[in-house]
């Protein structure tokens, strides 16, 4: 399913009547749907009116939280085909889908086909199938798809994104961007002790490989060099090492003869990633859950006239500026040009001592620009060439490494705005 | 010229009769040339008899270190063809090679068709057919042919070295490097102010594009990985960035009418090239030398049970410790498996005061073995193997980024040796 036409026109800075009071349907309240949950109640201008999950437990616990922060009671879901009865409730302007990887797709195609808008945790599809059915179910339906990448919001990521908008790092040439994180130890857990239901990631693992969690150092990468918006991602060629970590930890953990460390898993502990854009600039992304090392996004930035690298320790460097730069003028730099998002919405995430600003500042833009009948700051069209990544890059590694042409969603409109404009930016300091 | 049946018998582990003397010429007596001069001046049981360059300064200059050192006067040779006067010299055992990368390979195949072991800077070639002609050369007149791969020697390299010996980090399945160093001051100086004869180097990157430059990050690499002593690189994809950073440099240097400016470089800034091996290992190898960042080799080893990066700042994560190790700790581990090369060559460098202990490590090395008759620490497939990324880089970059195989310059022998071994490393602390 790749149409060569559009099928309507596309949703390129879509907006809606202002929502007075945006009404949540919650999809997947397990160990990410409940952290979710949690983090919107502390935002303004919502309701949360519906509640699915498999799990009796999952709920309860949900409706404690609603009850914790004076919120009513929700109406409650469950059983197979509970997020269906959810996306029908015709009251609901939005829905979170927060399940496994693999029903993000089919839940937010039924939820814009039942007229809400919807929130899509990372990856938001798993196939280029997928992907498109984002799309066309998008710009048919005429709703908001936006994938919570969060990592958008990270206050280095921001800062950065401001100087390339002001031309600080000259001409860029590229990028680099990665989700490092040793997850063997959640990878192998029940999950009352932090796995994941049914250890859903662990059985993807054992059936794929490539890179099935691209979006956290493409998202912020691709914003930066305005990716469909003046240009776009054409290619990419994928390359795996062999698997090895997984194994060895199940087999410390279980024994050697345990089925864990005897489960054959196909995805290589290191994926690394080239992907070229139509204006030639070369990212590099890497994916990494299976081995010790400190986590990582990298978040790299190389232009003509400055560098910046955010993992494992912040750094600019700049041509208008003396090299090695002073930790001071670093400073200085990184407060000179702080995103107004960090400054006046994450600055409320650290006044309350809110775990993590990136997740805060997300969830109050969402919010924010659905109350005002704005334009979001993702796209479908994000949430599609971010992911198209999944299937892409394992084809690439499948066919031995491989050039593998990135569709272009848009369907020819990629060049239609010139920059990624955020709407409604809070102005002074 | 790849033959597909060897002419002769390999050269791995070649050794030859002791030479208690090793009489030394010098062809290339620039910038690197007068300064590995220099280096041997610190070097015990050599005389440099012979030197060659096209420029009478340099000669007077190289003359006048062996004087201020207590060093007879060399023979001088000069003119095209000087080096060939050189490399006849019969008294002569060893021919340093430190011209422009374009020489490299046809001066090194005649000094050793002229029974001279050859010492070669890096890359030792710039083609695959030239690697063919330097692994064929020494096999067939039985010479060392090394390549002056001096990252090989760094202290934290081969602290990681020892500790993959020693299963520090496990099972590795990734590592990187790269040549990431700002050189643009450097490629549109004169001579007399740091440029290069000619400027040869920008001449090249006009031309050329892909990784010109890849031993420094790649060498200490496939000593981790025992490549061609027990496993074998088979392809590579690699990608470049559009150029932008030279024409930005020399715009602002010379004005935008400037013929340095309006140049075409074919060279794109960042080049990054994912390589496999027979046992699935990937490697990561990066260059740019044309934007302001900081220098960088990257050096990554990644394995099931531990983690180690040089740059941009050290780091250790191992399963057997804790994460993140304390700085503390991560010093006497360092200390704990620093190599004995470190511990008993590099020191003297230390107290010596000597600039950079990696390149005293190498001279010495090199000339030990050559004294002692014993295999040298990098053979002539270590040369090929590191510098044939040079043409089949540019070949996938300008193949639109196809995987491209990588020859087995040992013909077969690659798993006849069961790891690198170094031989009469000094003992005891």
């Amino acid at each position: 399913m790749k149409p060569s036409e559009p099928s309507c026109r596309d949703v390129l800075r879509l907006s809606h009547h202002p929502l007075p009071t945006v009404r949540i349907g919650f999809i997947g309240l397990g160990n990410r749907g409940l952290m979710t949950l949690e983090r919107y109640m502390q935002i303004e201008g919502i309701e949360i009116t519906a509640l699915c999950d498999l799990r009796e437990t999952n709920l309860r616990h949900s409706q404690q939280i609603l009850k914790r922060y004076g919120h009513p009671p929700a109406t409650t879901y469950t059983g197979s085909d509970g997020w269906k009865a959810l996306c029908q409730d015709h009251t609901l302007h939005l829905v979170f889908v927060c399940t496994d990887w693999l029903n993000h797709t089919p839940m937010a195609v039924y939820a814009m086909k039942h007229q809400k808008h919807v929130a899509i945790e990372v990856p938001a599809a798993m196939t280029i199938e997928e992907c498109w059915q984002l799309v066309e179910t998008a710009e048919k339906e005429r709703r908001h798809c936006m994938m919570l990448e969060n990592c958008c919001y990270d206050p280095f990521a921001l800062a950065t994104l401001n100087m390339a908008r002001q031309q600080v790092f000259g001409e860029i040439v590229h990028g680099e961007g990665a989700y490092i994180h040793d997850l063997r130890k959640a990878y192998f857990a029940d999950e009352n002790e932090g796995g994941f239901h049914n250890q859903w990631n662990r059985s993807y693992a054992t059936e794929h490989t490539g890179n099935p969690y691209p979006t956290h150092g493409l998202g912020p990468l691709c914003q930066v060099l305005n990716i469909h918006r003046g240009d776009r991602m054409t290619h990419l060629v994928s390359m795996s090492s062999h698997q090895a970590g997984m194994t060895a930890y199940a087999r410390k953990k279980f024994g050697p003869d345990a089925p864990e460390a005897r489960q054959v898993y196909r995805m290589g502990d290191v994926n690394t990633t080239l992907i070229r854009t139509q204006k030639g600039k070369s990212l590099m992304i890497q994916y990494n859950i299976a081995c010790p090392r400190p986590y990582s996004r990298i978040h790299t930035i190389c232009g003509t006239e400055g560098y910046a690298q955010k993992y494992p320790v912040p750094t600019l460097s700049l041509d208008t500026h003396q090299i090695p730069l002073p930790a001071q003028q670093q400073e200085q730099l990184l407060k000179e040009y702080e995103h107004p998002f960090t400054t006046h919405i994450g600055s409320q995430a650290r006044r309350r001592n809110l775990p993590n600003e990136m997740n805060y500042i997300m969830d109050y833009r969402l919010i924010y620009c659905l109350r005002n009948g704005l334009p979001l700051d993702q796209d479908v069209y994000d949430a599609a060439e971010w992911s198209c990544l999944t299937e892409l890059t394992e084809r690439s590694v499948l066919g031995g490494n491989i050039p593998v042409d990135i569709p272009d969603f848009t369907r020819g409109a990629w060049n239609k705005l010139s920059q990624l404009e955020f709407e409604g930016i809070p102005e002074g300091r």
